[in-house]
Order: C-alpha cells, then structure tokens, then sequence
C-alpha cells in the first residue's frame, strides 16, 4: 500500500507519503523521478493539499446499473463525461461554499476518483478474449497511478436551469466543489473497493464499484481511444443512489476502505 | 496594438511581441512580469506555439441571434458552455487529424477567443444604468488579456451519439481539435471585429462580433459569478452560420481582422 498525499511545507507544496500518523516528504511527484528527502511530519501536523491538480478533471453521469434502474435512465454506449474545472478542486478538509449569486441547494455525490498516471492516448482495450483482456487490464493499470476519493459537489438547480441545454460544466464547478483526497492509493485492486457517503455521521450512500457500467480500467481504456489523458488527470467514476442535499453546518465524509475518507464541512 | 505570440526556442517555450515580421522576444511572459530580453528572431524562421496553455479553455454554444433563428434554438439565459481539453490545443500551421477509431466527418468553427489575463471571480456585471455599464465593461477589460481566433473542431458524429446526453466535451477534445493563435492581441476593441472561415480560399463563414447574444465582456463577467477563471484560460464565444464539414486536404483559415489568421491544414 502506497498513499500519496501532498502538503503545505515550508511554504511550498511537497508530496509524500503517509505511513500510519506519519508523512515521509519526497523530492519530486509521483508523475516523475521523486526519492525519500529523509525529512517526516505528523500527519496530525500538516496542511493536506489536492494530492493532485488535475489540468483534466472529469466525472461520469450514469454510470450504475441501480441508479440507472432507479432513475428510469437509458444505457450508455459509452462513459458519458463532463469536466469539473481545474479552479473548483479543494483539498480534505477544506469547506464547501456557495457563491452569493446561489441561493438554492447544493448535493453531495461520492465517487471514486481514477488519477492518470502517464499520458495515456488509445491504450488497449478489452475485447471478448480472456487473454486479451488481461492484457488491456494491465495496459490501463501501467498508465492509472492510483485512486482516491471525490465529492463531486453539483448545483441542481443551475445543471438543470435551460430546458434546451444542461449547464454540466457550469454546476459542478463554482470553487470549492471538488474536493478530492486525502490520499492517492497506488496498490488496490479498484473493482472490489465500496463507496460511502456518511454525512455527520449518518451513511447516504453505500455502494460497490462492482455495479458500475463501466468499470475503471475499461473508463480509461475507452476514453482514451480519442482522448489524450495526461499524467495528474482525475476521471471521478460516476455516483450511485442516496446523492442527497447538504444541510448547511453538515459535514460530509466521503469513505473508501483501503483508501481513506474525505471529510469536507459545507457551510451554507 | 501589442501582439503576443509564443514560440519554440532554443528547445523552449518563449513569449515575444510581433512587430510586423518580426519577433521580439520577452523574458516572463504577458501573464507575470515580462520585460524584452532583446533578442529578435524573425516570423518567418519561427516555430508558432499556441500562444497559451489553458487550464481551462471553454466554449460557447447558441451565441448568435442569426445562427439562433437559422437553427430554430431557443433565447439562453446565460452563457451556454462546455470545455475543450487541455490536451485538444495546438498552434497555427499545426495539422488537424482524427484518431483512427473515428472515421466519420469533421467541422471547423470560427470563433473570437477571449483570453484572461487575471484571476477573474465575480466581477462588475452590467447593469441598466449607462454609468454602471461603463464600470463593468472596464472591470472586465482590466481582467482580459486579449483576443485570439480559434477554430472549435467538432466531431458531430460523437456529439450526438447518445440521444440521452450530448456529447459536449468528448466531441470537441480529440488531439489538434484547438488550433488557437496565431497571436493574442491585448489592444483592440471586440464588439466591432468580424470573424471569418476561409476554407482553401473560399470564404465560408462571415459574421460580427456585434451579432452575439452574449457579447465578451458579459462573457466574462456572468461566467465569474459563479466560476474562477485563471490567467490564461480562453473562452471561445461561439460560432454563426456557415460552419461545415472539412474535406481530407483542405486548410482553413480562421481570419479576425485586428487579429489574425489562424491557418491549419486537415488531414482526413
């Protein structure tokens, strides 16, 4: 188990990585060359940053059978993906606002979050051979640096405010409305990981990555026939059932075993 | 009249002022504190780099009243936009391709491209008093560095694939889909330019700035209400009637008197 978690030190960002209570610092990123500096800190003691800032950020819309079924939706082709804004990421911790020119609700969604590890352009896809497969799964694996949790926070009212025209980018995006963090896992097997939402200390949301449509490797696979992924690129995999309004004061925690928890207080 | 281009030198990127055909080249760039280093090179001999990197390069749909009652859309409430990838960009003179796994026809769009100079968060927006309108449009010009052309390639074929979701972001951002360029003029007035297609020399597109439902200064100022644009960021503002199909071979020219030419070849 690897986890990467990047911090304010000495005025500057520093990745490291996190050992029980304790960050070994690192020279360099997990996108390149990086050795152990000898230097440590509690993690008690450090000021969590965005493990990553993504130049792409995309997340997935109806991307779970359940949901799917629920919502009476359609069955994709392909993962249907818009982009969260570089300028909207936030760091564990951090606090979700609105900006005053938003008087209605905001949701919270927790998703897994895929972070690209190397420039990824038309990596194998999976086809109907076993073999095959495994060689796709292992060629998706060689450019996924890792996961790490997403609240993939939405302005419901404004999403949906043309009939004409669904304004994706616009309501996930206003700033503070993608939290990601705290950890970049590199060692773990994605399709057997569950996604929590546990909102002051209540759990909304509670489901398999197994469910999903389309499961991470063959995301990235499939977006990649056409699109260029670059390293530090966050693909968040899409959200289940139980995504709900925030209360203002809530604190919403997203959880993922094996990973970590993403706790981000919303302040109305 | 300051034109600012990038290019390829001594096996980096430099920003320089344009005068006539020749390049002055700066240290810094127009984003920072830049100064000219006092090194020319000339047009000629050098290598054209998109003139920015955005971290987010947005765009504009149904900006147009005449492209609006040719297409029968409906009058937007606000700017209508999606995101062009990071990795999408590329430079004057830079070939238009399609991936191998797409085999269906390919659009060019001739746009105006905002570029953002500074952090732009809830500006001055206009308002109905003449004095107030005056204020806000100089809010906004004080946070636009200045305007560049774009041609917004398309894949209409991906765009509407799914009947349940419009394929905004995936359709616009396969690599060479961004040509911006060729350079960033910071002092011209938008609202009178005139934006053309010249597709092997034949005229395709003709259209004023002056025809837009959202003219650039609103741009910026109503998509800040709610989003944080960055330094570098470009916003291209939609495109009129005219826009087509390219042909295998064919080079189009986006032309913005003031400007410039944004010249690309496409290769089928």
């Amino acid at each position: 188990m690897t986890k990467w978690v990047r911090i304010e030190h000495q005025g500057t960002a520093a990745y490291g990585q996190l050992d029980n209570d304790t960050i070994n610092l690192c020279t360099g990123s997990p996108f390149e060359n990086h050795a152990t500096s000898g230097e440590s800190v509690s993690l008690a003691d450090a000021k969590l940053l965005p493990p990553v800032e993504p130049r792409q950020f995309l997340g997935l819309w109806n991307n779970f059978h359940e949901r799917r079924v629920a919502d009476k939706l359609f069955m994709p082709k392909s993962p249907l993906f818009f982009v969260k804004l570089a300028s909207c990421v936030s760091a564990n911790g951090d606090t979700i606002c609105r900006p005053g020119s938003y008087t209605n609700d905001l949701k919270f969604e927790a998703e897994l979050g895929i972070v690209i590890g190397k420039p990824a352009f038309q990596i194998s896809a999976a086809d109907a051979d076993a073999d095959a497969d495994a060689d796709a799964d292992a060629d998706a694996d060689d450019h996924i640096l890792g996961y790490t949790c997403v609240n993939d926070v939405t302005a419901p009212t404004t999403l949906f405010e043309e009939p004409g025209f669904t304004h994706w980018c616009r309501a996930k995006s206003f700033p503070t409305f993608g939290p990601i963090g705290p950890v970049i896992e590199t060692d773990i097997e994605p399709d057997g990981l569950v996604v929590k939402a546990v909102v002051n200390g209540t759990e909304k949301q509670n489901y398999p990555v197994s469910d999903m449509i389309f499961k991470p490797r063959e995301i990235v696979s499939m977006i990649s026939q056409e699109i260029q992924l670059l390293p530090g690129d966050v693909i968040a995999c899409g959200t289940s059932t139980g995504a709900d309004i925030m209360q203002p004061g809530e604190t919403v925690e997203i959880v993922i075993d094996g990973i970590g928890t993403l706790s981000n207080r919303y302040s109305g």
